[in-house]
C-alpha cells in the first residue's frame, strides 16, 4: 500500500478545508492507500520538510465534520510558484525524491490557479522520469474563474456571504428618508462571478442591489453616474455592488490609488468602491458611502453554503477515486446535470487545459447596458448557496478547528 | 384606553427591532393600553404624517418573533434633532395636539443619545403644558455609550459580529508562512466598547487581535509601531484591531482623509485603519492590509447575540411597564445583578442625567501600555454574546420582516 500528501494553497475559502476533509475521508476509506500526509503551507512545506500525519488526527467523524466547516486552510498556505524545469530541476527532484523516500502514491494539491499550475508541471515533471506518482489537483477559488468546471469550490459560500451581506446592507440603508447612494466593493480582479451574487439578495420586498458592474465589461463613469442619477429619481436609496476589478475601456482599474504588483504579477488593487464613492460625491452632490466587503466574503464560516461544503467534501473523495484508478496530472471538475432539480455529477479534466486560463462571465449573463445580470445569470447561481451547515457555537463564537502545526 | 406610539432613531442595530417587538408586546398585553401606532422615521413621521398602526400586524406571535430578530428598523429612522423650545416651539405644540387628537397615552422612542435628547425635550414640554402623556427612552446603540445603564440593546450582537469576524479573519490571515499586519479598523467614534470587544475572539488556539487601541488613550504612532515591530519578532501574523475614533495627544484624528462633519456636528470619519496601513507599510516594509469592518458590523442580523435580543425585547416591554406606571421623561436601565450567572434587572433612569453624555471605556479597563484590554474588560463582555437565535434561511439566505411602508 501506498501513502498520499496532501497540501493546500492559494487565498483561503470557507470550503477548502471541506475538500481537505474529502481527500482524507477518500484515503482512509481507500484499500490502495495507507496514511496521509498534509504538508503546510502548500508545497514548501515538502521543500522545507514540515510536513505532518494526518492520519491518526482524523479517525474521529467528528474531527473530520469540524474541519469541513472550519473556514481558510487548516494546513496553512503559500503564493509559491514552481520555477520552471529548464531554468530550475532541483525542487522537482527533491519533490519527487521525497515522495519515494516516504513511499508515495499520490498528491493532492488543492488550490486556485496558480495551484493548477504546479499540479501540471509536478505531473509533467513525472511523465518525464517515468514515475507512477499520481499528481490531482482539487479547485477551491472564490473568484469561480477556473475553467472546465460548472463551478468552483469555495465559490457558493462566498456568494452566500455576499449575498447576505448585500440584504443585511439593504435593511440598514432602507431605513433613511434622504437620498443616499451605497457601493459595496466585491472581490474579484478578472472575474466578476462573485460580484454577480449579490443579485440572489434580491427578494419580494427588496430589489437591492439597484446596480452590478462586473469587471469583464468596460465601465464608463458616465454612463455609471446617469444610471445613479436616474435611479435617485426614482427611490431614496442606491446600492450599488461593484468588483474590486472594474477597468476603463483602456484597461485602466477605476481604483483611488495606483497599484503595487504581487509576485504573480498581479495587480494589488484597492479601491474601486473609494473612487465611485468619490465621484458620486463630487458629481451628484448626494450622500454617499462605500462598504468593502474584504477578506471577510473569503473566510465567513459561520455562514458557508451547505451545497459548497458538501460538493468540496465530494471533490476531495472523487480526486482520491481518480488517483486510485491511477490518473495523474488532472483537476476534479464538477458538470451540473439538472437544474431543477439541482444536481451535478463529478469527472476529471486534464490539467494542462485548465491551468493558467480564466473562465469570465459569458457575455449572455450580463444586460445589455452593463449594469446587471440576466436572468441565466440567477439561473446559475441560485443552486449553490443552498442549504446551511450546523455550526457550533462556544462562549458566543463559531467553534473552528485550529489551524495544523508540526509537533 | 388611551393609544401610544413609538418610533426608531439613529443608527441601525441588529436588535433595535426586538425593542420594538418588545413595546409592541408590552401595549398588546397591557390592560391600560389599546392601540400601538409606529411613527416612521423617527418622530418625523408623526411631524409629516408618516405613521401606520401596528395592532393588527403583530397580533401572531410569528410575525413579532421575526421582527425581534430583523435587523435595522422596521419603522425606518431619522436623524432629526428638535428644536430648541425657546427656539421654536411649533413642533412640540404639532406634536402634543397630535397625540391628544389620537388619544394618545404614551410614546415611545427607541434610540440612542441623539435621540433621548427628544425624549428629555418632549417630557419637558409635556410637563410645562401639564399634559398626563408619558414620554419614555428605550436605549440602542452599538457603540455602548448610554450613561446609566449596564450596556445598551445593540451592542452584544455588534460585539458578536466583530468577534466573530477577528476569529475568521485569524484564520485568513494565519495560513501563510511570512511577516504580515492585518488592521481592523472597528465603530466607535468617542466609546471604544465594540473596538474592546475584538479580544472575545481569543481562545485556546488563537490569541488574535495581538494589539487593540481605543479612543479612549491618546494614540501615539512611534509606540504603536514599536509595538508591531516587537510582535513581528515573536510571530508571522500580527492582527491588530483599532478604533475608528483613535486620535493622537493633540485630538486630531487618526485618519487618511481630513473629516467632514455631519448635521449633529460629529466629524465623518474614514480610514483610521488605511491611515495605519500606510503608515506600517512605510515604516516597517512588511506586508500589511486593513480591513474595515463596516455597517456589516451592526446590520448583521444573521449571528446575533441572543442574550441581546431578549434583553432588547425586555427593555421594550419594561418601557410600556413604566408607562402604566405613570412614569415619563425617563429611559429604560439596565442593572447587572451578577456575572456568575449572568443576571440583569430592569430600572428606569431621568433622561435629563443620560441625554448629551457619553460612557467612555474606564480607564481600569485598559492596560497601562494602551495596547489592550484588561481582564475586567473581558468579565464585562463574555456574557453579552451568549446565545444565538434561531435564523430561518429560505433559498439560502436569512430570512427577515420587510421594512414597514404606508398603505
Amino acid at each position: 500500500m501506498k501513502n498520499c500528501f496532501v497540501a493546500q494553497s492559494g487565498g483561503p475559502t470557507a470550503a477548502i478545508n471541506a475538500s481537505l476533509a474529502g481527500v482524507i475521508k477518500g484515503v482512509l476509506e481507500h484499500s490502495d492507500f495507507d496514511r496521509i500526509y498534509g504538508s503546510l503551507n502548500g508545497i514548501t512545506g515538502i521543500l522545507e520538510g514540515r510536513y505532518l500525519d494526518l492520519t491518526d488526527i482524523f479517525q474521529k467523524e467528528e474531527t473530520l465534520n469540524l474541519l469541513k466547516r472550519t473556514p481558510a486552510m487548516y494546513l496553512g498556505s503559500c503564493r509559491f510558484k514552481l520555477p520552471k524545469p529548464e531554468d530550475d530541476i532541483q525542487p522537482y527532484q527533491f519533490i519527487f525524491e521525497k515522495f519515494a523516500e516516504m513511499n508515495i502514491g499520490a498528491f493532492f494539491y488543492i488550490g486556485g490557479n496558480d495551484s493548477m499550475d504546479t499540479v501540471d508541471k509536478l505531473s509533467a515533471y513525472g511523465a518525464s522520469i517515468g514515475s507512477d506518482i499520481r499528481v490531482i489537483g482539487i479547485p477551491k477559488t472564490i473568484d469561480n474563474d477556473l475553467c472546465a468546471t460548472d463551478h468552483t469550490p469555495g465559490f457558493g459560500s462566498a456568494a452566500k456571504y455576499v449575498a447576505s451581506s448585500i440584504l443585511e446592507i439593504s435593511h440598514d440603508t432602507l431605513i433613511y428618508h434622504v437620498k443616499s447612494v451605497t457601493i459595496v466593493e466585491i472581490m474579484g480582479r478578472d472575474a466578476g462571478w462573485l460580484t454577480a451574487a449579490s443579485a440572489l439578495a434580491r427578494n419580494e420586498y427588496s430589489t437591492a442591489p439597484h446596480l452590478i458592474y462586473l469587471p469583464e465589461r468596460d465601465f464608463d463613469t458616465e454612463a455609471f453616474l446617469a444610471d445613479v442619477s436616474r435611479l435617485l429619481q426614482e427611490r431614496d436609496n442606491v446600492i450599488i455592488a461593484v468588483s474590486e476589478g472594474i477597468r476603463d475601456k483602456d484597461g485602466n482599474y477605476i481604483s483611488a490609488s495606483a497599484g503595487a504588483v504581487d509576485n504573480f504579477g498581479h495587480s494589488q488593487l484597492s479601491g474601486a468602491g473609494k473612487a465611485l464613492e468619490y465621484l458620486v460625491q463630487e458629481r451628484l452632490h448626494v450622500k454617499v458611502r462605500s462598504v468593502e466587503v474584504n477578506i471577510l466574503q473569503r473566510c465567513g464560516g459561520h455562514i458557508a453554503s451547505l451545497t459548497d461544503l458538501d460538493e468540496s467534501f465530494a471533490q476531495g473523495e472523487f480526486g482520491v477515486t481518480l488517483a486510485g484508478n491511477g490518473e495523474t496530472g488532472k483537476m476534479v471538475t464538477l458538470s451540473r446535470t439538472s437544474n431543477t432539480p439541482y444536481a451535478v455529477s463529478y469527472s476529471a479534466t486534464a490539467i494542462a487545459d485548465i491551468a493558467n486560463k480564466v473562465k469570465s462571465v459569458p457575455m449572455e449573463y450580463i444586460n445589455a447596458e452593463g449594469n446587471d445580470v440576466t436572468s441565466e445569470m440567477m439561473t446559475y447561481l441560485k443552486p449553490l448557496i443552498q442549504g446551511e451547515p450546523v455550526v457550533d457555537f462556544k462562549d458566543g463564537l463559531p467553534v473552528y478547528l485550529p489551524v495544523a502545526h508540526l509537533v
